[in-house]
């Protein structure tokens, strides 16, 4: 059991006394496929970190349709919120998608032990800090990443089969948008397909120098 | 200033009287493009929000190149991990990018307050959970997305001109793992494909019933 939760960031940090403890007060359940966890509204008196397995957390929506908020996979936690912000009640429902394993730990036996350790605290905190970055620039390069695959299938789509040169009267800003990506992104694309030899653009006029690198761009491929 | 700040989630829960606090220590820097803020080594008594602009954090490797590590943009701050993980010097350089508009916080003051309220903290680390929820999910999306274009690119290439049917004779653990695509969700990307009626798979056999929907997923349209 304590195995599991120190892979993740919210026991990582803690003494080997706190983790004992914590240990101590969880339980380890297994849920068949499509087997409930808890419902909207019950009381939020546990939080859960995903063995394996996949947990679907959902919301009924006034008409009576289910909206999936969030698919929980393997490595994460979830319903810790609540325990920081004191929610008490879950405000979805949690449904194993798979057979699923869990560690659940009483939030409230959790957060008593961090209130008595700032220490504790500020070590997550510094953790959390470092992941939300990382995320975000995981974020970043993903978004790069599918950018580069839209744009250069839609110009793939836009070059005649037997002619390298071509005309696209659509200006750059209405381009991005239809494709859906960010304007500096967009720019960062062509300046980087530029830079690589792949093409060259001026004005409204394109020249694909390589096709198959930039069919190697749509497959994701550099 | 505090109109600045209290955008981050760094400082929306701070009481008035803490927000005054920081905010009163707190300093506006501009920085023009090119201009370096502080050195790798240099003591790490301040941590900073990006008003504008965008500050790029590098190293440089033991053969003297420098390798970026991430680049910060508006809205975001850097450096604040350090405060709560007692860093005493700035493991990298950070420089502005193009011209750039900042605050700067007294990272031991800052801190201080933070350990005489255990309330703050516990705000602060449900919004840093619920945030980094939010961001994982944000990337299984676009991580879906950009498979997707991937995936149709590659079907698109594959599919002879005129012919709608055609054999794929690679496995399809080698399809994804060429196409840097997760076999779970390459199968999820494959089903959505199928269940859209855009193509369906029997074995080694694809036909195409729809070529221009599959365009329009391989330009992020749907």
């Amino acid at each position: 059991m304590k195995h599991h939760l120190q892979q993740h960031l919210l026991f990582a940090r803690l003494t080997p006394a706190q983790l004992d403890r914590a240990a101590q007060r969880a339980r380890l359940l297994k849920l068949d496929e499509g087997q409930p966890l808890f419902a909207q509204g019950d009381p939020a008196d546990r939080f859960f970190y995903v063995v394996s397995g996949q947990i679907k957390l959902s919301r009924l929506s006034p008409e009576g349709n289910e909206k999936v908020i969030d698919i929980v996979s393997a490595g994460n936690t979830f319903a810790e919120a609540l325990m920081f912000l004191e929610g008490p009640a879950y405000p979805v429902n949690a449904t194993a998608l798979v057979p699923s394993e869990l560690v659940s730990i009483d939030s409230r036996d959790f957060a008593a032990m961090l209130r008595d350790s700032i220490d504790t605290c500020f070590l997550l905190m510094g953790d959390m800090s470092q992941r939300l970055r990382g995320l975000i620039a995981e974020i970043d390069n993903l978004s790069l990443q599918s950018g580069t695959c839209r744009v250069a299938s839609y110009l793939l789509k836009m070059a005649p089969e037997d002619e390298d040169q071509f005309r696209l009267d659509i200006p750059k800003g209405v381009m991005a948008s239809r494709l859906s990506v960010k304007p500096e992104t967009f720019s960062r694309i062509l300046r980087n397909l530029q830079d690589s030899g792949i093409l060259s653009i001026k004005g409204a006029q394109v020249t694909i120098h390589d096709r198959d690198a930039l069919e190697d761009r749509a497959e994701g491929l550099t």
